[in-house]
């Protein structure tokens, strides 16, 4: 069943938000006493019954809340938006999908890209969370500078592609809060890299092929969720 | 450095194509003596020197001649193209970094999709092949139906979402040739997995998130990848 997503409900908005109100009257064809399924991406799934429909607005009760615990362990990538937005909003789609807690976008040295447009890319989680059924919406941090990124808590960990081979992250991953720092297409500058290994982070290989930063970010996210799951 | 692509160089043809000489003539620059590398998809890795430049023909000849050999795991992917084709094309950019040795297109009773352009979908896997630096270019099989697919060797999986929750792929891969299914936006139907399961498949799980079908198809990629590597 489709998952619509309101994330005041629990504040008392118990209508849809216009584009889905827009879906469920025009797309989905909805009628007054049908059943809905809604998140807020806290957790909840509510299942509800829409109470009145008129041209662009759709109001709904809830008939129960279902609570959803958050897992055990928790994903935080951080990672340098690409010059291609799209490769980036596609990390997020997927990472959602396949399970992530936070993200983090950092400013690097090399970074090409230097903003984002955190609500387009929070459209393209809230629809990955919808797709895939889940009621947690990952968390999605604005662009900061990289020295931000290193006060991130947890086992820490910055992927880095060299000749000293450094262990695969699937090897040493240990702990259940990870961060793991995605460099840009130029990657860390080899002070970036001695400053995050002095705030405690250790360098890991995602594998042998040079992958670009968004596939490195979903390999990464992959592989914890793989490790603790 | 950046890798040229010409699959015929062991034939003799020692010319960039049409698309990649326009690339070095008038975006990279070259000149006549510069070094240039290529590979042919083959495991060969070409150094060579450029021989003749004019308005839209790059010839070289080859200076050295460098083999990767084949990894010793081969992973087969077997999927039913999505009807957004971008998100199979992008499916095939991703696994081609990530490593895999050939995809399959299948057609199941659910398809959405039944054709797919191969010439396009052989240009994403070109271009990732090149991206990554590798040197092998995966093998894609023109669309055919969910029949032919039974036909594969090697360890055989099909991922399917079902309350029964089978094994976890990452827990059950063995072997060193593995094929995973993966069905299309309406999944297999009971009368393909039943038919699978007789030919010899074991049905996995690919994690608990309901995923889509490309990046399942990328999911069971990455796993056989880390698991085998």
């Amino acid at each position: 069943m489709q998952l619509f997503y309101q994330p005041l409900i629990q504040d008392g908005a118990l209508h849809l938000e216009e584009d889905e109100a827009r879906h469920a009257i025009k797309v989905l064809r909805l009628k007054v006493g049908d059943a809905i399924q809604l998140t807020d991406g806290k957790g909840n799934i509510f299942r509800a019954s829409i109470d009145k429909i008129d041209k662009t607005t759709c109001s709904f009760s809830v008939k129960e809340t279902i609570t959803i615990p958050k897992r055990k362990f928790s994903v935080h990538i951080g990672i340098a938006p690409t010059k291609n937005i799209d490769r980036i909003e596609w990390f997020v789609e997927k990472a959602t999908e396949i399970g992530v807690d936070e993200i983090s976008f950092i400013r690097c040295q090399n970074s090409e890209r230097r903003v984002v447009n955190l609500d387009r890319i929070y459209k393209k989680a809230i629809s990955a969370m919808k797709q895939s059924g889940q009621a947690w919406l990952p968390k999605l941090n604005p662009i900061a500078p990289f020295e931000e990124c290193l006060k991130a808590d947890g086992k820490k960990y910055i992927a880095f592609v060299d000749s000293r081979n450094p262990a695969h992250l699937k090897d040493v991953q240990t702990g259940n809060r990870s961060t793991v720092l995605i460099g840009p297409e130029g990657d860390f500058t080899t002070e970036e890299l001695e400053l995050a290994i002095k705030n405690g982070f250790q360098k890991v290989s995602l594998g042998s092929p040079t992958l670009r930063t968004e596939t490195a970010g979903l390999a990464a996210c992959h592989i914890l969720n793989l490790i603790n799951a």
